[in-house]
């Protein structure tokens, strides 16, 4: 491929919203072009990794005896509306009407579509199990796109879905899926590593996350220092010591905090620290029921944590009327008293707490949960860094990650509710065990780009990289150097090498900058000293220094290095 | 692959509403499912052959140099809004808001993309001349969907666009994807032959359709017997003898024809064949306004040859207020008199007509083109069989066909209106000339299914087949067969064979009856029988019979066939 003529320039400068280090040398290498906030364009570079990536995941689905389907992107209303998710998924989601006036979604994600098929091709246990999945692009109204092709409205998805005769077979299909991921990103050279995960709005309820772990990332990934286990922080729990003994705690007495309605100005009114407070938030659910929330004063309530513990899609807080139904007051609210469904928080123990006293300008001393209220025990805080292991006891760290891949395990959930059965072997009509599996390609590749560069530009994985050789002719006023390079150009090609051609009519100093940002591994250099030499200047991209190669084994030398990278 | 957990049932019996013979045997083999009306899932044997036709496309498009890129299925209105056709296009396009408000059509096509792209990427000359690609699901809101896969609402186009400096460059760019297409073709076995067309909705002036002649084909696709001359309906023309003198014809006359509205009735009244008489129409475009075409009585309206004519997007019949203002009555509207924009059909002559008098029950005798009426000459009527071609005279025949392909040369149209320039060598800003060229993988499987099949099934080009070899094993009761089948399987795999393999138990007339729907085009039975003999059965799914070949020379025997085919 000629460089004068590809599709796409380099910019020198990044525009300025661009977010990561990663998203600026997207942009400027013309990896891909935004076309509105979230879409982008993949440009024949960007493009050319896209496709690479897309074949590593093709050949460890086929490894695993997935078959390759391939289902629209317009998804009929009526199948969505078998599993309610037409409605839940409404903020999120791109609608369409035909001219007829029937409903379409532009798929988020397309569980629904197929066990419609499933249900209609698999009559028996003897066509399972089977595992289908295709690369189709999916449509999210994310609210705030962010990050280049990190987070976007519109990506292409290898989706799977697993298909088995009961929990064993689906036990086994899971895991081949997991073993397929960890394979796919490794040969991304990708460091992803599993985590426990919430399963969301897919419904289920055992599903993992690959995440690799960056700064930019925007999940929060939980780790043990000490033993193995790790969680997305929507699924993480801790171990929680007994409390103080309760004994002897007097009844609840009023203290006056006029003006003191945040955890931080009791602290300073009443010099305590923050665990010696309640915090009770009152919060409402997609279909508006009221519920009251109790944590200690220093945890944060964790949202997707508390939307599972209801079962909704969305909570937000409540509102002044709701307050007064729970005869509380914003500022001042507390558990004593309260006239609404209560969650206490695993975090709250027996000791005696401060908490509000539903009055104006007043808190209560010496509450103590079981005594002076009670209510359903969730989990529903956010864990920390240096809490303890749920497992072993150890310090939790906590760490950034992008999620580069997610599994699910629905198990009878999608079957129950578009009546997918099949007819088992003992003659009874069985619900068809179902599981999903994802990968975005474009946000593998940026966070390839974000954990493969350094100031000058991207340094590409030899099997994803967008050509293998990059061949650069300083041809100046001398056309036989531009003679000798197309030469190596075509013996490159000819032993089977990708080889991008840079033929512009620019510097050196161009170039080269343009090389170092573009990021193919192999750069070659021809000009009249290195003719001279009988040579050709290699320099990987990732080494400090080039050398001069022979130019009889300069095609060999490159080409075994892409042999053993590849093997 | 084993066969019996392979995603997709075979049918018996194919749906009632199936059209065509190849939609018969697409659904009943398990090509592709029907989401909704025109929304098609790829099941896997169609996913195969619907890849390997991407395949041959792409690797001729990158013969030509053309590079491939990816523009999403979102695409933001203010793009189709620059050249009006976020308006035209309304009637066939699906569209959706994100929650912001903001507009998207589901990309029909993608010019208003692609030139938006180039203007950013192209600064000079030095970077032309240039061609890119992609396949891309397109949103097409038709009001008919048919036949299977070859009108459908949603599909993946491989749609290519060419950049040039010039005429000359976009001329060679447009030649050279003309070459690409016909040889894309020629490698799926498709006989489809180029002819002129028009350029619809798309705008510019020249373009080609690749035709497939089938019999459910929708378009009417013109053909000289005598020459080369070929060309859609919607843009054939013919050679218009000169007509009969017109000397000393009376001045027009009224004649009595009480309710007599139609072309047909008057024949019977007035004992005149159907060429004696003018048929008046009067129309409206999209815009309301009305204009009259003239037409001998035996000759249709080819509305869009009018549409272009007019530059409309749609043309429908007056109403009633449009008959009172042009002075007309409906059933009795002829030109002479006429308060209305004339527009005359090129096949009415010199000769005298009779026409409506445009008052009710009369019409008028001797009525001459140029002496009792004028209007503007226009060329709006169907060529028809026998009519005499345009090029030698020659009788012109009329054949059906489906469009597989189309290709536009539009020149500067896009770039006028999108203000897509680039510095040219002379130092002026020049548009860049636009081209693009369509094929749509779908429609292509589904016409090959519609010229390569028997009674009994699909018999599949190898180059396209879902699999070269399809290999049954008649185990009965005996394991030692199956052992015998998987061993041959290895073999021909190990050989870069692709084979399914019906591993079933089923009876062999289950198991054939499929292979003959399925049509993979090389068929291995092993039996006890044939492992008695140490052979296999081979036969070739367009041949009648089979024939036992040795056990140690079938696997090079079928992949020398499939070599061959490939080359």
């Amino acid at each position: 491929m000629r460089q004068s003529t590809l599709f796409g320039r380099t910019l020198r400068e990044a525009p300025a919203d661009a977010q990561t280090p990663g998203t600026k040398l997207m942009l400027r290498a013309a990896i891909a072009r935004p076309l509105a906030s979230g879409l982008y364009t993949w440009l024949p570079l960007g493009f050319r990794v896209a496709r690479k990536v897309e074949q590593i995941i093709r050949e460890e689905q086929d490894r695993i005896g997935a078959q390759e389907i391939r289902i629209p992107v317009i998804t009929p209303a009526e199948y969505w509306k078998e599993t309610g998710r037409w409605d839940t998924l409404e903020p999120v989601t791109f609608r369409t009407k035909d001219h007829g006036g029937h409903e379409y979604m532009i798929g988020y994600t397309h569980e629904e579509l197929v066990m419609h098929h499933a249900r209609n091709e698999i009559l028996s246990y003897r066509q399972l199990p089977v595992i289908v999945y295709h690369f189709q692009e999916k449509g999210r109204d994310e609210a705030r796109p962010r990050a280049g092709l990190l987070r976007v409205r519109e990506f292409v998805m290898k989706d799977a879905y697993s298909i088995g005769r009961d929990w064993d077979e689906l036990d086994k299909q899971y895991w081949a899926e997991h073993r397929a991921y960890a394979k796919s990103f490794a040969r991304m050279d990708l460091e992803a590593v599993s985590v426990e995960s919430d399963t969301g709005n897919m419904g289920g309820d055992v599903a993992h996350e690959f995440q690799v772990l960056i700064e930019v990332g925007e999940d929060r990934i939980i780790f043990c220092s000490n033993c193995d286990y790790r969680a997305n922080m929507e699924k993480a729990t801790r171990r929680i010591e007994a409390g103080a003994p309760t004994n002897k705690v007097p009844k609840p007495s009023e203290v006056a905090t006029p003006n003191t309605t945040s955890i931080e100005a009791l602290q300073t009114l009443l010099g305590q620290p923050a665990p010696a407070f309640l915090k009770t938030l009152l919060m409402r659910d997609a279909a508006g029921n009221v519920v009251a929330i109790v944590l200690p004063g220093d945890r944060e309530l964790n949202e997707p944590k508390l939307r599972k513990v209801l079962a909704t899609s969305e909570v937000k807080f409540a509102n002044n009327a709701d307050f007064a139904a729970a005869g509380a007051v914003p500022g001042y609210i507390g558990p004593v008293g309260l006239r609404a469904r209560l969650l206490v928080d695993a975090s709250v123990d027996g000791r005696s707490y401060i908490a509000g006293a539903n009055k104006r300008d007043a808190h209560l001393r010496d509450v103590v949960n079981g005594r002076d209220f009670t209510g359903e025990r969730v989990d529903v805080h956010d864990v920390r860094d240096g809490d303890a292991c749920p497992k072993c006891g150890g310090k939790i760290m906590i760490k950034r990650g992008v999620e580069v891949g997610n599994i699910f395990k629905f198990g009878p959930y999608y079957a129950d509710k578009m009546n997918g059965t099949y007819l088992a072997e003992d003659g009874t009509r069985k619900p068809l065990m179902f599981g999903s599996y994802g990968i975005g390609i474009g946000r593998a590749v940026q966070t390839i780009i974000e954990t493969h560069h350094d100031d000058k530009g991207i340094i590409w994985p030899i099997a994803v990289a967008p050509f293998q050789v990059h061949v650069i002719a300083l041809a100046g006023k001398e056309p036989e150097i531009n003679t000798a390079a197309d030469k190596l150009v075509a013996e490159l090609e000819a032993a089977g090498l990708e080889v991008l051609y840079d033929d512009r009519d620019e510097t050196a100093g161009v170039k080269f900058a343009d090389a170092d940002l573009i990021g193919i591994p192999f750069r070659l250099t021809i000009s009249k000293r290195t003719v001279k030499e009988d040579g050709v200047e290699l320099k990987p991209r990732g080494a400090a220094e080039a050398e001069i190669v022979p130019r009889a084994q300069v095609v060999e030398r490159v080409a075994a290095h892409v042999r053993r990278a590849l093997q």
